[in-house]
């Protein structure tokens, strides 16, 4: 294969890797054929198999997070590509990078309207911040290159590009071979913006200063605490981050409620906001005679820095104009073993007494989970992953995506069952490539949340058909025979005793395994 | 509950009832509390969960595919329709009547962008024919109603009606309770065409009438093979269809071939095609080298029929015009058992032994099924239903909604390994709702069609990385844990004699069971 010319699929895998962009994510069909062969001639791209398209971008969610690159995604026309929507959609509000490659069928074949065709644009474009299309075999470098650019403008990306069949035949004219882009740097603090909210912070009474993104690592958000420490604002994150550092010896920062009467309540007596990379706060649901903003009347609102604004320059800036005094640090705290019923907060203790440092939490444990965060402060110290679009189904793909991205780290899922039904297949990636992640499915046998959900629009008591669609129990799902299923150990722990054994063993070994916590 | 002023929600139940649509396939969330809580006050309203939207999507094609009448989904804003559109897509190419339900937010909170926000029409569009929005909640009425009358126009169509949470919430003034529409009639067969298409084919050395949809069942095909009787004329099904009745008894049609060499060999002599809603024959992907078209050149295309013709109509005036002769039946022919290897094809004779009569087979086998058509000719008659679109993880879902449109029929899955991955969780529901269903999973341990596929484009012997993401068998699945995992019984068979033997008893109980063949 090594002597034939060069064809587009073979430009396009050569430009991804001479970005640094080494790990594909892939569920591929025969309209991508050409481009496995051109992956098969590259032994220094990792491809990554997933039995859905919801794994494949969720994992590539999962791995752009921890490894601050993108990977790139292999998708097979536009049912695959929608497969994988709710996935990017989460990685959207993420603000992930991610270059999507989906097949389509050879330019001249779109005249048949074949089974497989469709508007793939018209999928595509509203979970990706850049789509594209390459129309010639020698077109697929610039396009390549494109999506590349807008995946890796700050703060991320989701980039979709569209690859006809005979763009990724054809042989390329093109001698020369890709090198690396320039890539785009995030937009330099605004001076007049740092003083102004500066000058505001220092006239308010309760200043918030409300961070996300790159903000949220550690040493920025040590800066940002001394600020607080310095002038009395509050340091808190959005509702949802794509990545947050946290654990003892770093600083333990609220976040924004999602509950709306306590987010509300959380700023009634607040008069400033400055927003570091963050959007104001709004509520997650509109209901029946809630306010949609969480923010009282007359709060004053800055943008301290844009999302795409370099946002640890900026606290930097902020920094030099007020001063600081010291961060507060967590201890580490390690919690008495819990005994009794097990319930989320014996496993939110479990976890604080156990989990390695430098572990990965995928956290898609909707209502079950909320304890985890308050208990786990002082926890070792470990990196926070949070479903940030609402779209359930991410747990088990990004803990796969960032255990590929971190070999060596201990990664740790908050999985509700409920949503993990909808990419449970992930688990068979995990086995397959002997990922060292721990999966926690909080068993509660309902879409707890919609329970909720339903008491507070006001909608009553759930009769036979609302049951129905809420309730997972007829039949309970059996969650050490799925795993099993796919080639994953996995015990089960009903009582707080048997989940602090099996997850302090699950800590000890490596290689995936799966707890069902009946709660 | 009953003494509230009815709501958007209730509007929309009553429209639905009030139209014969009384099964809806749900995966609810918060914007959908509403309608939700409506549905509770309907009990004759059927609700069925799916724990994936693929599965809620596929299970109301299947249902209406075999109750000839749509049934609606619920599904949760722009992700929860995101992952119902693999399914929507199939649907679409099968031309399935259904009726969407997608929640949004509330009207007012669109303008905070709030993490779940999207664009549902851009989504939402690919995959319907027709796409609306409630504004409001007097609005419903008139939306569902367009609804549904685009959802029923023939030859079926895909509707979604966008419903935010507050036209669900909001009180109706409307005091009318609704009634039934009119449903539009398809149309009537033109005489021009009748005669033209006669003429035609009485002129051709080798037509051939090409037919799909409505035509595929049992007396219009015995109407049309008549014709073929009389004139010479040769009868095919289109590669895909919704829905087909054969087996014993019945008229055994040849459908166009899936490979393209097969294709175009089987028309190499076809002088003329007449279309009975069916499309003119292409290749369902593009390879370097090979035709698009199936049909060699100067070869005739006439429309009998249009697809939103009365295809049934069109027939009868055709037998009238041409005159008939005898149908050629097919005669029940049960194999022996066969013993030794576990085959496709020995798969396919032990399900022409021992099916019952009118169970319907609903077949997304992919490259193993192949022998299933050739080998069940003589098999008790039964429906056939097929992956339309290309879009896999169709299988089981359209088992479970076809078990719900048809209870005390036995219901068969031909279920390739890797597309039944793709919507597994709909194993929970058949559980659940006690369905007829033996989904046979022919464990070949790959996606063997891809194999099959890379050959072809000339790609070339997988290696490594192709491997990687082309076969399944690091680790093997295991069938019957995830089916137990899910509460559906199950069993392996890796000879034929076990697979002759399982099958047997799996036919004589009821219930859903799932088959692992491993072939």
């Amino acid at each position: 294969m090594t002597t034939q010319a060069p064809n587009g699929a073979d430009l396009l895998c050569e430009t991804l890797l001479a970005n640094d962009i080494d790990v594909c994510f892939a569920n591929p069909g025969t309209s991508e054929m050409h481009f496995v062969a051109a992956l098969d001639r590259q032994p220094t791209m990792r491809c990554v198999l997933g039995l859905f398209e919801g794994v494949v971008t969720g994992a590539a969610d999962g791995y752009a997070r921890m490894a601050d690159k993108p990977a790139a995604t292999l998708l097979h026309l536009g049912p695959g590509l929608a497969n994988g929507l709710a996935n990017l959609h989460n990685a959207r509000r993420a603000r992930t990078p991610m270059v999507n490659v989906v097949g389509d069928h050879a330019t001249y074949h779109l005249v048949h309207d074949a089974p497989l065709t469709s508007d793939i644009e018209s999928l595509a474009r509203p979970m990706s911040h850049w789509v594209g299309r390459a129309e010639t075999a020698d077109g697929v470098g610039a396009a390549t290159e494109a999506a590349i650019r807008a995946a890796r403008t700050a703060p991320g990306g989701i980039s979709t590009l569209i690859l006809p069949a005979d763009a990724a035949w054809n042989a390329t004219a093109t001698a020369a071979r890709p090198t690396a882009i320039a890539l785009p740097r995030a937009a330099a603090p605004d001076p007049a913006l740092i003083r102004a909210a500066a000058e505001a912070i220092r006239a308010a009474r309760r200043p918030t200063l409300l961070a996300t993104g790159l903000a949220l690592r550690d040493a920025p958000l040590r800066l940002l605490d001394g600020i607080g420490a310095r002038t009395g604002a509050r340091i808190m994150a959005q509702q949802s981050n794509g990545r947050m550092q946290r654990g003892a010896g770093r600083v333990a920062v609220d976040r924004v409620a999602y509950v709306v009467d306590q987010a509300v309540a959380s700023f009634a007596e607040t008069d400033l906001v400055v927003l570091i990379g963050a959007k104001a706060p709004v509520g997650f649901f509109a209901y029946p005679g809630k306010p949609g903003s969480m923010l009282p009347e007359g709060c004053r609102v800055l943008d301290l820095a844009a999302p795409d604004g370099d946002l640890v320059a900026a606290i930097e800036a902020l920094a030099a104009e007020l001063g600081t005094a010291a961060p507060r640090l967590a201890a580490r705290q390690r919690p008495d073993a819990v005994r009794g019923a097990l319930t989320p907060d014996a496993i939110a203790l479990a976890l604080a007494r156990h989990m390695p440092a430098e572990a990965i939490v995928c956290d898609e444990s909707v209502s079950s989970g909320r304890d985890f965060f308050r208990s786990t402060a002082g926890a070792e110290p470990h990196d926070f992953l949070q479903l940030t679009g609402g779209a359930i189904g991410i747990g088990i793909p990004l803990a796969t995506g960032a255990a590929i991205a971190c070999p060596g780290r201990k990664v740790v899922t908050l999985q509700a069952d409920g949503s993990g039904m909808y990419t449970v297949q992930g688990l068979w990636t995990q086995a397959r490539e002997r990922l060292d992640v721990i999966t926690i499915v909080f068993a509660n046998r309902r879409y707890a949340i919609l329970h909720g959900e339903l008491t507070k629009v006001g909608a009553g008591k759930p009769g036979r058909n609302a049951s129905r669609m809420l309730d997972l129990d007829d039949p309970a799902l059996d969650w050490v025979k799925l795993a099993a299923g796919m080639g994953v150990e996995a015990a089960r722990a009903d009582s707080a005793e048997a989940f602090d054994d099996i997850l302090a063993a699950a800590c000890r070994r490596t290689g995936p395994f799966l707890i069902e916590a009946v709660i």
